[in-house]
């Protein structure tokens, strides 16, 4: 990224303090909201003095980047910053980046005219973000585990981009990995990178086999009737977003442990995390430059 | 399948004989034009008795199909079949089979009122045929060069469904691989899956690297300029189909060494790329009864 | 093992309750001292009811075995328990199995005339015990560091059966790993199984890139000068057994955040670690089994 | 290597030859019975100027070192050199490397007052050509099968270096791999490093399931009993030294298919397999030096 540019970071978590590091060492970085960090971040500043900064070529808030009200999203700060006090030192050229920006946002930033992009929207960051779920999500389940993954039957729901990742990174360790997954080529998919594969309607003659289950599927796969049949001492680890992939009420009811691990890069691998959003600003600016003709 | 299907299968190479043999473990199979391949198949039979057969449920072609004039493609044959020969046991529900079946053949089975389908576009037979193909290329690789793939350093153009499984293959066996592709996405799941990523446009500075090169690219990524900057000794293999990734002409002017291996399944590996055929009629097999409500 | 055994596993940890589990499903299994794991044991005894068992073929002892004055070695009981309370039951062809069994111990039992065999020593628990122990080597790698394993540089010193498996593990999931070891031999094996490798003696150079480090070695390999070289936020996992391969003092002056995990096994695993000492406990009992003739 | 070093390589095939281009790049490299290879070395001389070179650092002969009557091994020249006039430029510190050097020619060595080491004893030296050994046989299957390497069952026979290597890239490519061997150690290690184990008793009645069976055991393990339980379509392929571990004569009259797959770096990978005899070199030349303090 051009030494020149100048990038304020608006709220966040680990991420966006880690976040904060790396950009500075190649731009000029001010921060706010993340007071409580430790150590503080050497550009730190409190909401009151934002309006002073000279205008940012960037500034990025958080995921999701807005609680209700349009207050920024500030697990590390005590203060309650509304998003208008952040954009007051944005310029004509400044654009915002944010993760999950909702409507209101989207339309605020519109009327403030400025040029708004959701990174997590950015297919390079969404496989690499995969990646680090994938890794976070072996972690839990070997600490969880009176098992080692090495040997142990599992089952990966779903081959979409966290399935395939998981899928890979179990199959390294020694598992003996089965994908269900609905089409043919996702199949072909994964007996071709070292897995068995079964289809969803075979999961039922199946379930009973494994200790260890990750569904990465959107949608609801693990009704109740197929979690009648699961090992009643069988670890369940749901990575799916939105409703999640199983029935957890009757999961509750039938004994069965679940776990339902959301946003698992900034808990696991913050750093890493970081490093990816950065990478990711990087290419949006990259493109910026080449459609602009500047340099 | 269906224990009393009835299968002809016509024309061919290795694959359609092995096919054969494959497909007789639950269903009733004949063949034609397969006459050179020794030991004969039990089934096989002169072209002129293919009209007294019963209709067959599946009439298999080869790939290509038919040669000019619609002509059996016959490599084990020293017989000149007409399609027509094979098509004249053909029934009402015959189902014909082929792979590369060109618009004359096509507009032929229309007008005699026969369902027809291309195995080779079904997605679930070309990601494990490119399994077949990644393979046969590490094999070929091994053959030609004075290194070991260990521990070399290895460029692969393209991360579709060869580049990805090449990839993981090579770097498998201890080659020091990078990816380059154009796309943003492309190089974050090459770098997620073990590889290093370059995008195309940074290869002019580091083609000198590499002592082996494989391109998976369908346009051609290796002109005149880039060539001129690959080491001598460098090995080029090229797994594109139809036009190529590489300028031959060009690289034949440098001095350089390329092969263009095509068709690698049925040359390095026809019984697992009969197996494939097999499985793939299989499922074409069992969505025809699903859409049929037939068993 | 033969169906008729009967066996007491007195004393020990989780492994030990687990162990009772599986020996119980071919043999009759009676524990003592583990009244505190939920669910209790069908077969738990307290230790006054030990004497009138009849003579056990094995009797199990914990690792270690005893601590100081011949008790046994009870964490999950609350009980004070002579081991010569459990060798009360013995006859004479009880054999008594054990891990780190002391001098003392084993005067006691060859007074009893007593057979005693160490399966802490035998060859193939010691290979699955460092597997499982890479394993939770690697978790807890992940559960400390905010990166990923993946793409970041590894330290490994010492290439024996730890070193060896965690390369291994830390390879598989993406970690760029570099051995530093001491023979030519060691070194040879690191690069022939995907690692990069250094001589101890260029540690002092290499150092400073690693920010995760694992001690393999049972001697002080990172001693004062060398630790010194270490990057501040560097993490440094000691695996070694005895006196541990890192100057400890010298590491907490530094600022260095050092973790020196012991007897992993019995801690992240213990199923697979119970599981590989009732293997172990059944080759132990086929080789007896053939040396007498006996079946 | 210093860069004064004066080499003489006397005979050989390509390894000598590409370890003459490797040497040259840090040192002054003369070659003699290499006449053959094209294009030819810089530095190859008639044997009649041998005599008049100034006494050589080191003079490296091939493996085998000599036919009868001390012949000089030299497949890539039309003269018959007999080693004496190698020796001939020889002084007092020349060290004599060679490969599988006899008796007789060790006593002539000794007489004429020089050091002599033989560098395929060296351990790191095996350990590394067992990897280029591993991957030409892996290339050799491929070559000879009908099928991918990829999902096939294949049996390594022997878990030493060769076996352990060729187990790791067979996994790799996806197959697989049951590793025969006699100890539990053993076992124990091909299970933790992702094989399954049988023991060498247990062949009889695993046998049949193999379409491709390796030996590295050097003793014959597949007498007439077992051969007669192999699959008529398997391959074997045996990669033991001397004897061999396959009753060839059964084989044959079993109509199995065997291939005894001798010194297979020189021949797959002779480029690399020079590059092992070059650091062997740099080591022997390092130990050395450091042994008389000269530097």
């Amino acid at each position: 990224m051009p030494t020149q540019r100048l990038i304020l970071i608006a709220g966040g978590d680990l991420r966006q303090y880690y976040l904060a590091q790396i950009l500075a060492q190649t731009c000029t970085v001010y921060t706010t909201g993340l007071e409580k960090c430790s150590p503080a971040f050497s550009g730190e500043l409190p909401p009151s003095q934002i309006s002073s900064l000279p205008a940012p070529d960037y500034i990025i808030l958080p995921v999701p980047a807005v609680s209700e009200n349009q207050i920024l999203n500030t697990p590390f700060s005590s203060e309650r910053i509304p998003v208008k006090t952040v954009l007051a030192c944005a310029g004509e050229h400044t654009v915002v980046l944010g993760g999950r920006m909702d409507a209101d946002l989207l339309h605020m930033l519109n009327e403030y005219g400025l040029t708004a992009a959701d990174y997590l929207k950015r297919e390079e960051l969404a496989v690499q973000n995969a990646a680090v779920t994938a890794e976070g999500a072996v972690c839990l389940a070997m600490e969880e585990l009176p098992y080692t993954i090495d040997r142990t039957p599992v089952l990966v729901i779903g081959y979409g981009r966290i399935g395939r990742l998981l899928a890979k990174k179990l199959n390294a360790l020694g598992a003996i990995v089965t994908v269900a997954a609905r089409s043919l080529e996702a199949r072909a998919w994964a007996q071709s990178e070292g897995s068995k594969a079964c289809p969803i309607e075979a999961l039922e003659s199946t379930l009973p086999h494994f200790p260890l289950i990750f569904n990465t599927a959107p949608a609801e796969v693990l009704s109740e009737s197929l979690l009648a049949r699961v090992r009643r001492d069988c670890l369940i680890i749901d990575l799916a977003s939105k409703p999640g992939g199983i029935d957890q009420l009757c999961a509750r009811r039938l004994g069965l442990k679940t776990i339902w691990a959301l946003s698992l890069p900034g808990k696991t691998a913050p750093y890493t995390a970081a490093q990816i959003i950065a990478d990711t600003i990087e290419n949006i600016d990259t493109e910026r430059r080449r459609a602009y003709g500047a340099e």
